[in-house]
């Protein structure tokens, strides 16, 4: 069998490579992925998978950094205009596109999830020639969309393992979930789809990232050290007056900002660990001769454990409550985005390499290496193994043209051939895992 | 008349000057005025005035910058020592050391009340040979009080006043009533005379100063321009932590402290007049490497009005309270002085006038002059002024051996001569303001 | 003779009228005065009096707040396509919109001048229906532009004065100067025409305002109070960095603007007379991840005197360097605008009352009134009375449709009959002057 | 042999116990450890060491927190009072209180250095009867200094070890050189004997401590992780002014301080490592009405390594640089301490495992265990590994009565048996790590 299905995958290529530059030409970033997730959703229905979308992946209130109406609603034109299905589309309407496909074999097993972020970035594709998806015509035709992350190839391969996964239908046990989640760039989805219960009776959690380092044929089992990170947007509003004729009836909201950005910045190190703050972004004011009303922070925390970065934002909220109370004005704080900090479960990263092992073109297989970054797939982590589930994330090397988030970043497809067959590996040989997860407490 | 009781002033003069020795020698600040206390109530008493002492012209709440209880003690130890008699002394215990001498005529008339200051200020004085008081004998032997504002004079005027008009009494009409202050200096005391009612029914009122400016032989009817202010004393406690091993338990009062003392400093200016802020005193921390838990500060501030000054609080509560929020710290407020702003009625100044011109050595009247500084008799003028009474402030000049508050001052002793003189007349002529004061809504 | 000219106003009355509202139609903002001052600049030519144009009476170093070389471009060719004659237009090319014309009688006598600034607001201007410009179609065709604080009156009433004073040539003494200064607003203007000489032989000196608050008939002959002024632009040149990664990397910008801000504010207060800070606006940044490698502060000091504003701008320096210095970035500091306080010359009030005594429409007369506000005009007066000259501004009241900088600002226009023939008699009678004149020193 | 010595530690033990308790009696602090310096030079001396004292071994400019000149001279004179050899003690005068003492044995081999601190913390020590010291009478008599971090152990344990090894040295080879430091608490005395070239021969170094966590009998071969630190006392001197009267004459100190603590607290995190700052000490102003002239500041900075902490120090010096010329005061900043980070040399950890295991009493041996703190000791490993050699810090476990700086600190004599008896062991095993030494580079 296993010789049959590795050949089906290098004969699905060609298709993934397809699908992969079709995402890649229309990019879609954070919570306007209605096209892609659109397209998931039907090729995963099609192949029989039962669908879950739209509200009933995404928590409404759960959701961070979810761009306004009028832009949702433009988009959601846009993506019609692109050819979306607008059946799919009007579940998703408002920003809720999150897919998932659920295989029930009807045989008793684990329930195995993999997930996989549909997002591009905020960021205008390079148009130069020496760029290949403009040489070869699948630039980003969104403007200032980009996939420049490898999400693109992150839904193919996801697309790429379903369609094994359904044809292998007879040798899996349990229940296999695929996961495609909205707007992981600023941490900002994952979270919604753990809040709607998506990944509440999963046993084994897979999420992967191709690049980020390791060479192609090179794979991590366990990808560690993700930095846990809150996004805050804050606002201030104060009352504009005259500053020369009577500043006295101001209420500074610039003053208080200024002295927010400096406080934040002057919140004391945690012993456990590193942690870090950053006010990057801090708008003020309207005219020269104005008490300004109203001044915008966009920051950032972070800690090498979710504690630490708990203790970040807990100070940070002192120091906007309190300069508030300092300058009379009012402050709004809002959640943009959000991530913890997750280690991979032990007992998964022999299994993994054993899997990997298998897999024609892996050159290298690593234990563990540190992600250095923010990935919040760790919500839907930490959740599993609170849950006493088993999760890792693993990383496929590849070549890259330029570094993640810059606007010639491109990656060697061939990734895909080893991911998904990495990925079938794992979620064929569950039993391997039997004795481990009954120990469950 | 008039010939014979200006001459008993010139008469009574060797005394003047040795109860003003006597008061500098004994010198005692602010509320631990009892030896001073004592003798001006014996005397009172003495000359048949109905005197009233302690709790009765002091309200217990409304005073402010009170020593600590046990410096109280030590003091009433020393007043006694000093020879101050115990029945007094027992009246003023715990910091209660106001005085009040009412005459009542019996005759219909206004009631006119003039007020002195008695204490001393925090301050060695010189022991120059050159300084007069060290040369004669009279340099104050109370370390760290010295007269040194002139409130020894002031306590001397007012019973040489009141020893002539106990002699004028057949005069007189309606009632007369002198007042003899604590703890002028740091403006902590008048409130609590004002608070304890005693010059609800006042209908004229007179408050003077020595010095100040003008020279001997002038005086000034009016003096204007007092700045509103307000003392705080301000404590933040935090919780020690050691700063390399457990930075992140600590709450740190320095940083609260130091960040109240920028942010009160920004306090906007105020368009209708001047104000000003000052942190003076900033004390924190106990060890370089310990988080620190607390941290004082001495702060005022001031405005042209008690508006501006009402406004200036406001603002400064606000930062003292939104410094304590950033730093999750607590804070503590004391008050502990105050002043309004106050302008002399403008009726009263063509009277003080008339009666200044008669007393033989002053040689120049102004009307009005601005005082530049703070003064709590302000309390006293604001409650008169309310209540339809008039009130003003009077400067009687004199040769000055040092500026105020310099361990050298001294003054001509001259201006007591002056300064009674002044006030008898005052007081001898209400009649002349009928007219005005029926005229009170 | 008199009789005659005032007729002659009345009879120039209509084309005022028509020359306002073409200026109020193509408003120009500060420095691309490029239309308006090339019709001064012709009409004045026209008329027969000597025009200088351009860099001959504008000092170009000492311009401030002049926008940015494409800008200019742009309006220079806005300006030609909307009439403004080629030929003068080029005299004014790169921002040097100023025009000066100069009637030279031969007989002996002062040197009077009147000074006309031209430029409009950057506001735009409102098209209620009730908004008269808007209703019979004069609104400003330039977007973002208005005259909405009178300046073309101020422009047509100087062209009025220029006219009439040309006719009445013969009974002129001395030399006559009328000055058309651009940019104003922002007071960026003068200083660069004082420095390019134009006023230095001016023995007499009238500049003038309409609106401000007086009502349409009353004229005040010298307004003083102007407040001292200055208007800088900061800029902070740090390092980015990314905020995770490599924070110690980074040089902040953002934190260098917000300590300034803090700090400017904190600048004490001046004992002499009132202060004022503002930091209006402040943008720094560009990511919430990144170290801001960039920010900028607009603020501005005022002074209740020029010695107190100098205070100001100079503890303004330290703080902005010392911000620099604290965060190891680079700081640049541009002064956008300023004015000096001024006080009229006391012996010109009498004078301009007396002619303004004479003008038909005028029902009352004010010597002095506080102006509450910066005028660049005081950059000139100063110059001139240093010079041993005399110097006046007046104001001419009128009605207001609302208040100035108000996008529906709208004024009588009669004010400007008033104003032409109270500025023709303080021309034609000079000979008045003579006696204070001569005692110059 | 060996039996033979170690029995003669133990016969040693009663006076070991003397001398500590002796040492801990006469307690003494950092630069005045005159007493003790001279008892263990003279000892030294007597047992024929070639003995080295006062500037000899101490740099004079590289010394750090030296007391004031006052305080050093009535200390030498107690000392002399209480016993110290007036011979040593003139040596040491001026806080030169540092003693080395040479055993050169003549035969070929390397420079083995032992390191011993001799200082006391400035603390008052527990007069509790439960208090072991105060119970049996050898409680400090020196008001303010006690031994509560064991040196009066650590002094006592190296002349143990100078007297045993004198004893052995026949079976000794090269040069033994025993160092006894000064002012080890606050980290001041160790770098003015490496640049006075005190190790500039060493080839092995060993340097010691007792307690700090582990428990009797057990012996950690190599402390690390010591924080690199930094000590600074910063002075801000202004200009005072009366804060009502004329504010902006003054120059204000406590703000330019209160600043400098905020933006210290501010300086960015290191992404290399943990870093610490605290400023634990502000005290600014004299009074409450005067612009402060004056403030200080203690602060420390730390680094997980050398380098981090050289970042750290170089930010605060541009921030106290920045603070003075934003307030236009002057700034002084003096280096009151420091310390290097530090790891033991890898090949040293087993030779020093093999000589512990011989030690009777040891239960326990632990290669490496972090020491998380700071030591000055890092000054002399740093440089003797810079040059080739290797070094060293154990840790000998104790039992504590109360931790490290408590007054009621105590510890477990019996330590002092089992580290001389290592360390004679450390010293008469050289010949081992012939091999490492002579591939010196």
């Amino acid at each position: 069998m296993k010789t049959q299905w590795l050949d089906d995958v290098d004969l699905l290529y060609p298709t993934l490579v397809e699908w992969r530059r079709d995402f890649h030409k229309y990019a879609e970033s954070g919570w306007v992925e209605y096209r892609t997730a659109a397209k998931v959703a039907g090729l995963l229905s099609d192949w029989g998978y039962e669908v879950k979308a739209g509200k009933k992946v995404i928590h409404e209130h759960a959701r961070m950094g979810v761009p306004p109406l009028a832009f949702l609603q433009e988009q959601e034109k846009r993506a019609l205009e692109q050819g979306a299905d607008p059946k799919w589309v009007a579940r998703f309407q408002g920003g809720f596109t999150g897919v998932t496909g659920i295989l029930e074999t009807g045989r008793p097993g684990p329930t195995v999830a993999f997930r996989f972020d549909m997002d591009a970035l905020d960021l205008e594709e390079s148009s130069n020639e020496q760029h290949l998806p403009e040489a070869t015509g699948f630039r980003s035709i969104n403007a200032g969309m980009m996939h420049a992350c490898g999400h693109d190839a992150h839904t193919t391969i996801g697309l790429g393992l379903a369609r094994i996964l359904m044809q292998l239908r007879e040798h899996l046990n349990g229940r296999v979930m695929l996961i495609f989640q909205p707007a992981e760039e600023g941490v900002r989805g994952a979270k919604s789809m753990v809040e709607a219960g998506v990944v509440d009776d999963v046993d084994l959690f897979f999420a992967c990232h191709i690049g980020t380092g390791p060479s192609l044929g090179e794979v991590v089992c366990g990808a560690n050290g993700f930095l846990s990170t809150t996004k805050l947007d804050v606002t201030y509003r104060g009352v504009a007056s005259h500053a020369g004729a009577r500043p006295e009836e101001g209420k500074n909201a610039l003053l208080a900002a200024a002295a927010a950005a400096l406080h934040l910045h002057g919140i004391s190190r945690h012993s456990d660990g590193a942690s870090r703050i950053n006010v990057g972004v801090l708008t003020a004011g309207s005219g020269r001769n104005i008490i300004p009303d109203s001044a915008t922070l966009k920051l950032e925390t972070r800690g090498e454990t979710s504690t630490i970065n708990a203790y970040m934002v807990e100070q940070a909220m002192n120091v906007i409550r309190g300069t508030a109370v300092m300058y009379g004005v009012d402050e709004t704080v809002l959640v943009q985005g959000g991530a913890q900090s997750a280690e991979p479960s032990e007992a998964l990263i022999p299994y993994i390499r054993n899997q990997a092992k298998q897999v024609p073109g892996v050159k290298r297989i690593i234990d563990l290496q540190s992600a250095l970054g923010s990935e919040d797939a760790t919500f839907m982590m930490e959740r599993v193994q609170q849950q006493g589930g088993l999760a890792s994330y693993l990383i496929f090397g590849t070549t890259l043209a330029a570094g993640h988030h810059h606007e010639r970043f491109d990656i060697d497809e061939d990734v895909m051939k080893i991911a998904v067959k990495t990925l079938v590996h794992c979620a064929l040989h569950t039993d391997q895992l039997t004795p481990i997860l009954h120990a469950k407490p």
